[in-house]
């Protein structure tokens, strides 16, 4: 069997009593290299579930499946990833894979931002399309995310942006070379993310979302240390909520009375 | 300490270690009367947990919060609820009531079907606004949640249908006596959904859903004997996924190749 285990939003007693006994039960477990970074370490995690994890990046879940399937069929191999395991397509893609061997699989499921983001207040069924927003970088500005926020407004929607996570990114110079050398991990921070939107505010290239629209930014949402501050885009520019992971929702304009009280808490 | 507990979707094992840690070392637990409905019993919860739980029905939740939350400031208390704690505005509630009497809170996330639904294989980052379908009587037939769905199509995303649950329903009669009475609960299932949806189709209150709009169908997600069936909306009209819960997913007329590859191995 095959088993994609979510193992949720924080640290190593999130996963489920299910899926921690499958980990512990299993004859090979993967852990995704995106979900080691974000967690305390790989060591912690191995203590806890009492099982040896095999490091698997991006790369090797992509490329390499048959690797992480092999044996499949016999025995039992898991792979754990960060929140809910299909968040990403990457994972629909492996379930895919496998189904085509015919190696039965099964999902472990577990929290992950899509649903954890209401811990501000904003109801789930008030929220409109997701967004992702990505790292700018001097020549590339890609910004159609916005056309989707404003879409979101003019429906009197919430938008939750999920912020771009770079891991294992080769460097420029490395891709004109043989031996590839990776950039440090960077994860998009709520400040980082206000100002690209402001720049488009200011560019005009914004119909509804204005510099004053409110906006709830969250970071490490579920841990002891989580932080949550509800201002408007432009103020969200200069707050600092700390390490990743963040996230960032742009509030609608008319919020529902208990919306607008439970914000209230983390106005600044 | 008030603690929200997800218990996550399908059975006693579901539950995270962080939660199940919370329950075991808590002076009072209670168990919301619609997630006990929902799981094959309290007294299975009960023997998993090693912990006598108090049963609270939404009327307790609601109108007797003080009760729950007696003692919360010094002792530990915990509510257990199915899926997500925050997928209902109730709990929000709770969480302020608390907070006004000073007495600290902590939220233990789990999977809820705002985002479990992506096992269907359609990404959740292509769905737009959620909408709840509640049973019809023969002369209350409402039908907003239509033009939030065209919306979404109109938009190439799809729909999460939230179906009706109706638990300790006073029974028409008895509201005009003294001995309130109780309808047995009742869960829509896609099959009733569909015949409610087909009924708006056929009348020309739709615009853009039609009897060939793709749907899928769900039943006990993240359970052994779940099912996902994908097929047209008349279809769905004749389809029985067992026992409940039930949710329904419209379909945005294009999906991604991943998402047409997925879906393929449910169409009927």
């Amino acid at each position: 069997m095959f088993y994609l285990i979510g193992i949720g939003l924080c640290d190593e007693k999130d996963i489920t009593v299910k899926g921690l006994e499958i980990v512990r039960r299993a004859d090979r477990v993967y852990l995704e290299h995106y979900t080691s970074i974000i967690w305390k370490s790989k060591e912690d995690l191995e203590k806890f579930y009492e099982k040896e994890l095999i490091l698997a990046d991006r790369e090797m879940v992509e490329m390499q499946s048959d690797d992480i399937l092999a044996n499949a069929d016999v025995e039992n191999v898991a792979l754990l990833v960060a929140g809910d395991p299909f968040a990403a397509t990457t994972h629909t893609d492996l379930i895919l894979r496998a189904r085509k061997k015919n190696i039965p699989t099964s999902i472990i499921h577990n929290a992950s931002i899509f649903n954890a983001v209401a811990c501000c207040g904003l109801q789930l069924y008030n929220f409109g399309e997701t967004v992702s927003i990505p790292y700018w970088t001097e020549k590339w500005k890609p910004d159609s995310f916005l056309k989707k926020i404003d879409s979101n407004l003019n429906s009197y929607l919430h938008t939750l942006c999920l912020l771009d996570i770079q891991v294992k990114e080769p460097t420029p110079e490395s891709l004109t070379k043989k031996i590839k050398s990776y950039s440090p991990p960077r994860f998009m921070s709520v400040k980082e993310a206000a100002t690209q939107l402001m720049e488009l505010v200011r560019s005009k290239a914004s119909i509804i979302l204005k510099e004053n629209t409110l906006c709830i930014g969250l970071s490490r949402v579920g841990a002891d240390d989580q932080k949550i501050v509800a201002c408007t885009l432009s103020e969200m520019t200069e707050i600092d909520l700390g390490p990743p992971l963040h996230s960032l929702v742009i509030a609608a304009e008319t919020l529902h009375p208990i919306e607008e009280e439970y914000i209230s808490q983390f106005r600044s």
